[in-house]
């Protein structure tokens, strides 16, 4: 049985990507160029995603706030890198009413600028340190070529940006929050990352340094999917974040920020989902279980409201699909929503004392007798479903991932099948221009305690000092 | 005791406003003209407000999506009312990276224009109704003068937006809606509401008919604080909004929208502030209770910690003020920023086996004993506060309600003390324009079933219509 409007994702995987955007009415395109709809599945995913991290933020000492949606030319071109990067992807406001404005207005790409500017009026004090922010928002960035949640020209994202007295504090945060979201990823989206920093090429416009959680989707592609930037003083120098320090001299603060979007449901889809629709982690999933009634009677009424009520008191989110869908439409759709588990519940089950419960990801049958404690059995069939899919996921990946010594290796995997491959690199930027040659190939991290694999880089054979990760890139 | 940094709100009542905002650190301005930086105790009350409406909007059958923040002009102009209404308060981007755009796209001021489109794609049969949406957004109108959380050029705020089957239903939710902004106000805001329908002058460019929620301020000032419109088959008619009916024939869909904004912390703020600071109702206070220990001790500590989690298990959040700062400071501190209950524990009270409560609003003071059930006993005093502070700008409300019978009381009465009066109106909009010239009356609403004051209007004398409230607006 095969969802007739999903193309197979193994004819073709970007067609079949969007097939299931649309299919679970997660999104639609809209009449804005670039811009997508989050409909009401696909919105209920990310208020799960917020939940969850605004939780974790919350509980490691960061608070919310919110900034403007525009920023003003000159304050943006403080600081120059940052400009350089992000000027030709900017969506510019030049008219409010009817008037031509003095300065022209970008809808921001990326909030250091603001948060710069604020710190730099509220800070006096080492006393007023750490401030720890994060901000809920949309931002802008003018892209040419976009594909829902992947990249679009407005996406939702989380982007927390804090100020700290010393370089040891604020490289810590980097480094917590780096950890922050791989937890985020491995527990919640049950998707297997690496971790590490990005080439001097590949950082954030403005960053001294970049670290980055990496995944790798169904089909072996690549996906950056968070990133924690340490920026040294440089934007406080530039945005003069001052504060008299413990001997009472004036210094600078140290400035990091950390960000990630809705991105993360592109990377749940990629990983997790087939040809029959979304496959949904069930800790992410905010309809864990459907009840589906079979013949509905007042009996199969009167258990499936009990089964729910037990299944609630239990923690778990349900559903009753009480519409008059013929059983088999039902089934068919709770599929292809990726609702995690399905139960039936029909007038044979009431007299055999027993309840169906399906699995969404392997459609395994579990059935449950009225005797046991429901609630229990759910919960623990949730679970291992929640840690199958994971290691699922890691030894897809861990199939993707090779070992190349030369050129020649790398470009046999990358035409065969890509995947992250594990390679030594001299740090010269030459050789990851090279790289890309091969169909796209890029530095996706230098492992930060990666095994030393050779001596030689990769490309060029000299002398290697990074153990580096290398893939395609979505 | 009174705040120093804060102007009496008897000697200036606007700089008392922004004094009461900088003070307890809710919002601070920004780089960018006209929007503010909404600080973490000011965005907190937003976290608060968003959540316990979101719960009412689910639990009455609305979903969340998000739709783009710009809008194509040609989009805009479909329906004629609404860009005539809103064209000279937009910001508009007419350049994306580098390249001037072939069609100018404005930042959203509202999103009916966005939402009828997508409407118009999805909806095919009756079936497919109602459809019930939500959003959570900022929206931006290039206004001149501005004042933090009352009117400023980007705001927070929720639209919803549904349509319907049939005419009946869509004007059922329009007043369902509005009834759960009132309930909102009164039971978590304390803020006690009249509500009633706009005039033709004054209702939202598009609507067949508004319907709005009126406070009244501390001094006397009117707020409208929500409002929640009906607009027949207008958008439907521009957007194509139809189906296929139970009778196979074409068909219009009913469309409302309703929506409130950050404005209802500027309302909060001037119903129940005072010369100390903030004072918020305890069911939207962030945090509702905070213990300061006195000369901290081992016992102390314990102690605190003790009654922090008997407190939190009875559903209260509270925080310990550990800080190294004097008690008298730790006070007022907690005052500006409106904390509810305030928690003294100190040597001498544990050998006298007691705490001392002190509610922000009124500084009483109780005296709880380590043998009383303390969760219970404190849950009782907030509540007690959240129904007092109800009562208290009810009573004020009242005292500042006034009936007029001609153009000359009301000119007497709003010399005197502005605030809310009642005064029958004939329906034609020259007797409004009238009113304005004194001190800019406006009208606020009609009452759905007011009494009939008199049968002649308080303006031109002809036979009165309706049962209106006017005031002087924010």
């Amino acid at each position: 049985m095969k969802n007739k409007a999903i193309t197979s994702r193994e004819v073709d995987f970007a067609k079949w990507y969007t097939d299931v955007v649309k299919a679970a009415h997660l999104a639609d395109y809209s009449n804005v160029k670039g811009c997508i709809v989050f409909e009401p599945r696909g919105y209920a995913l990310w208020e799960m995603i917020q939940k969850t991290m605004d939780k974790m933020f919350k509980e490691t000492g960061h608070q919310n706030v919110y900034m403007p949606l525009l920023i003003p030319e000159s304050l943006m071109k403080k600081e120059g890198e940052l400009i350089n990067g992000f000027a030709p992807e900017v969506a510019w406001v030049t008219q409010g009413g009817d008037k031509e404005l003095d300065e022209r207005l970008c809808i921001r790409p990326t909030s250091e600028t603001l948060f710069s500017d604020y710190y730099s009026h509220v800070v006096k004090s080492y006393r007023d340190l750490p401030l720890k922010y994060n901000q809920w928002c949309s931002v802008m960035r003018w892209e040419k070529e976009t594909r829902p949640f992947l990249r679009s020209r407005e996406f939702l994202w989380q982007e927390g940006h804090t100020i700290h007295e010393t370089r040891e504090e604020a490289e810590e945060e980097t480094h917590k929050m780096l950890d922050i979201y791989r937890q985020f990823f491995e527990e919640y989206l049950a998707i297997p990352v690496i971790t590490g920093k990005k080439t001097e090429k590949e950082k954030f416009a403005g960053a001294e340094y970049t670290l980055t959680v990496e995944a790798l989707m169904y089909n072996g592609i690549s996906l950056q999917s968070a990133t924690s930037h340490y920026f040294g003083q440089k934007f406080a120098k530039a945005y003069d974040i001052s504060f008299k320090d413990r001997n009472n001299a004036l210094s600078y603060c140290y400035q990091t920020s950390w960000g990630s979007t809705t991105r993360m449901i592109g990377a749940m889809i990629m990983v997790h989902s087939d040809d029959n629709g979304l496959v949904l982690p069930p800790k992410i999933a905010p309809t864990q279980v459907v009840i589906v009634p079979i013949q509905m009677s007042e009996n199969v009424q009167k258990k499936s409201e009990e089964v729910k009520k037990i299944l609630e008191d239990a923690g778990i989110t349900v559903d009753i699909d009480q519409s008059e869908k013929s059983a088999g439409f039902k089934f068919a759709e709770a599929e292809v929503n990726g609702i995690p588990l399905r139960i039936e519940i029909g007038k044979r089950d009431l007299e055999d004392h027993k309840i169906i419960v399906t699995r969404r990801d392997t459609r395994e049958k579990q059935v449950v007798s009225f005797e046991e404690n429901i609630g229990e059995v759910v919960t623990q069939i949730l679970d291992r479903m929640q840690k199958e899919m994971f290691f699922r996921a890691k030894e897809r990946r861990d199939s993707f991932t090779f070992t190349c010594h030369n050129l020649e290796e790398v470009k046999i995997q990358m035409e065969k099948q890509p995947g992250f491959i594990h390679a030594m690199w001299c740090g010269d930027e030459a050789c990851e221009n090279r790289m890309k040659e091969i169909k796209g190939t890029k530095s996706r991290c230098i492992l930060e305690d990666g095994e030393k694999i050779d001596t030689h880089c990769v490309v060029c054979g000299k002398e290697a000092k990074y153990h580096v990760v290398w893939g395609v890139q979505y």
